[in-house]
Formats: structure tokens, sequence, C-alpha cells
């Protein structure tokens, strides 16, 4: 009868012990505190991520001109006194490249960690702090679309071990993919994904001019431009390549050129031409 | 009773000419018969949407060097003897732009439709026949991977309603979308196309050449890479450009520049850079 008693006495008191860790995890009291400095579209996407994340708890948001706070989450506190931001783990510095050590220097904590999501700047712009870093996301956004943070690799640096092993944490929480690199290579990442997105991007819009001045349909381009990422998702952009340049289809090239005089891509369409032809296979 | 036993009859009669139909259909007595001239990537692609169909019929392939045909269906029959190919509802001249007109002249045909496919030549070049049109697909090709056309745009031209209306019941038999354009229009979708496919293509192969230059993961640029495809899709390239060249940040842009001074890519970059800019929002 004493054992049952111990063994009830015993499952009682796990019960307990299991409860009030839950109490804990649920009214935030180890929850992790982050801050971020900035209301750009990366602190848009990024703060969703976090208020929807249950083991992450976002404390406020600094922004010094209030201009996009109103497409934010209207849960999130905003201030604009950067001197007083509430002690939190994380604080991510998202704004220009220029402003990243001004605004470090006018953070005040102990132990949290300061971040750039810089994909250029060294983390030493953050090293008048103890523990710094960088969260770099390779992806582009937007306030019109939310980002799949879990779909998007992170590319990370810390100051010491511990740091890292901080942004570790970090990234475990909120399940993205990363990967450690140092700023050099990190540079080398911006630059090619400035051609995967951004220069792509370009070429892509003036599509949409093409379409637009002649009126031709969209959503025929859907399925060539469909096949053109295909393509790069297998490996198969080089080799693959059609097209009037690639044959050197002088003929084609000059009716080409002659519907684009008037206008400000005829450079750009001779130059990406002539570079095409160089990497004919 | 002789009603019933009329009605019977009838149901027999109805029977028996549905069974013939079928027959007829069956054993190809009035399948729409054609022929390829040319055995590029574009011969390989239609010949597999000819060949899967029911309805349709591929009597030849015409190729001069038999240079790809090992890798077509082993079904198909292929010929070097332009002068003597069999009669065909369709004649497809699928070779190169230069050659068209000269091999539009060496087909012997009656009645038979003579088709080319290129986005910028005038339908005249086939004009030694009686009827003659374009058939022109919105799309990229390669041997590597095979295209469902039911997903493909093609672009019609004919050179009477007569030759329209077999053109248009091809379209139907082969269900893919079409639309009726003009030769100027076909250019102007075509010069679109080569932006939409041939462009951003060789952007993201410069891009893999980056990868492997510095030993990049390439995987990581496939989510930037899928999210460029989505805006494009959703009217939204504009709009949501990106990057050190729209914002005119001009120390990243050295940077990048730095990196590339040893490539053939630092003409391409300053260009699309120089456009980007000029095109901001």
């Amino acid at each position: 009868m004493i054992i049952i008693k111990v063994l009830l006495f015993i499952i009682f008191f796990a019960n307990l012990i299991k409860t009030f860790k839950s109490f804990i995890v649920n009214y935030a009291i180890i929850m992790i505190t982050i801050s971020i400095i900035g209301s750009g579209k990366l602190s848009y996407n990024l703060s969703e991520a976090f208020i929807s994340n249950k083991e992450l708890r976002l404390n406020e948001i600094y922004s010094r001109n209030n201009k996009n706070i109103k497409l934010f989450n209207k849960k999130i506190k905003f201030t604009n006194k950067i001197d007083s931001l509430s002690e939190a783990d994380f604080y991510f510095i998202l704004t220009n490249d220029d402003s990243i050590e001004e605004i470090s220097k006018k953070i005040k904590t102990k132990n949290g960690m300061i971040l750039h999501s810089s994909g250029t700047k060294g983390k030493d712009a953050l090293s008048n702090h103890l523990n710094f870093g960088v969260f770099y996301p390779l992806q582009t956004f937007s306030f019109n679309k939310k980002i799949d943070f879990t779909k998007t690799p992170i590319l990370i640096e810390g100051n010491s071990q511990k740091s890292l092993e901080k942004l570790k944490e970090l990234c475990r929480i909120l399940e993205v993919e990363f990967e450690e690199v140092d700023s050099k290579k990190r540079l080398h990442y911006h630059l090619a994904a400035s051609f995967a997105n951004n220069f792509t991007n370009h070429i892509l819009s003036l599509t949409d001019e093409l379409v637009n001045k002649f009126k031709l349909e969209k959503k025929f381009f859907i399925p060539i431009a469909n096949e053109t990422f295909k393509k790069f998702q297998s490996n198969k952009s080089k080799e693959s390549q059609t097209g009037p340049a690639v044959r050197n289809d002088v003929k084609t090239l000059k009716k080409h050129e002659e519907i684009l005089k008037k206008s400000n891509y005829l450079n750009l369409y001779k130059i990406i031409t002539k570079s095409i032809k160089k990497n004919d296979l």
C-alpha cells in the first residue's frame, strides 16, 4: 500500500512539474525576446515570423519615421526611442547598411545579441557589443506578400562560439535552413543573388513593358518563364539556351533591334545578346 | 409489330454505322496525316505530341543529316528524300528561318497545308502553295525534357479562311491554347519572349557560373529565383524590384564590381544596373 501511495505521489508531482513548465512557456517567462530596429520590408516579413512563433516574443519595433507601420500587425508595439528599448535576447538592426554602425552604438544592452541582416556589411560594424552577429536571409522581400521563412536559407555569422550557438538556437526555433558563412562568402552569395533575383526581375519587368506596349497577352508568357525557372532549378540553364543570340541569327537580331531602336533598351539588348554569344557552348 | 421491327432495324443500322465509324477512325482511314521537315528540338517535341494523339498520324520526318534521330521515338519513320514525301494534310517545316522558303518549294502537294513555326518569318515564304500558314509555339524547347503542349500557347496564321479553319481544327485536336495573330504581332511576341526566356535564362546561367566559381550552395538560390518567377506571374515584377541598383547603394555596387572586375561580366553588370536605376519607381 505504501508503494502505491509513493507511486501516486510521484505521478502527481510529475504532473505538477509538467503543468508548471507549460505555465512558464505559455506565460512567456522563459520566452526568447526580440527587438527590431527598422520598419522596412524585411522588418515586416521577419516580424510576422516572430509573432507567429510560440517560443518567441517580439518586444517592440523601433521606427524613426513611422512610415510603414500601418502595414504591420496591429498587435506589435512601436517606439521611436531607440535608447530606451526594453532588454531583449536579440536586437535585429534592419535598416540600410550605412546606418548599422551608428544604430548599434545607440543600443543599450548587457548580454543581448545584436544582429544585422546585410549581405555585404562585415559583422564588425556591431563590435561595440559583447555578443553580435549576422542573420542574412537569401531572399527578396515585399510588403504585398508574406515570405515563408521555413523555405528561406539564412546565412549566419557570430562573433564567438557562444554567439553562434545562440543564433543557431534561434534558427532552430524559427525552423529555417541555415548555414554559417564568413563575410567574404556572404558577399559572394549576395552578388550571385543579385543576378538570380534583381537582374532577372528587371528583365521580366521589361518583358511586362513590351507586353503593355504591344498589347500582348501576358498569360502567354507564363509557361515560357516557368520553363526558364525549371531549367535553372535542374541545372540546365546554360546547356538549354535557345533563341537568336545563341544561334547568331543575325537577321532576327536586326529585326528585334529595329523594334527597340526608339526605346531605352537597345543598348541593354545588344549587351545581353553579345554576352549570350560569348557563352555559346 | 411492324413498327417494332422497323425500330429494331433502325437501331441495328445505327449501331452498324457507329461500328463502321469507329473502325475507320481506329484504322486511320480518316486520320489527319502530318509530315515534319527537320529533326531539331521543336521537331522532337512536336513529334512526341503527334504520335501520342489518337487522331493524328505522323507519316514521316525528313532529316537531311540524320543528326539527332537517335533521340526520337523509334516508331517514327525517317527519310532523306524531301521530294518524295507521301501525301499529308500538314507539312511542318521546322528548320532554320533561312531555309524555309527553299524547302517549301521542294515539297510536292496539291491540297496539303504547309506550315512553319518561326516567330519572325512572314507566312509568305510558303506562298508557292495553295494552303499555308504559321504554327508558332511560344515556348523554349530542348531534347532533355518533353514539353506539355496543352500548356503551350500557339500563335497561328493562315493564308485563307479555309486554311485558318483547318489549322484551328488541328489545334483543337492537339488540345492547345491558340490565338490568331498577324506576322507583325508575332514578331512582337517573339521579342518579348526573348526577354522572358533567352535573357533571363542567360542571367540564370551566369548565376550558375558564380555559384561554381565561389563554391556556393546552388540550392540556396532556388527560393529567391522561384520568388522572382512568382512575382512575374502575379504582375509584381516592376514594383517589387529590390537590391543595390534600385536603391542606388553605391558602396555595394562597387563591392560587386570589384569581384567582377577580372571577369567578362563587368560590362553586363554595369549596363543592367544602369537600366534598373532608370526604372526606379
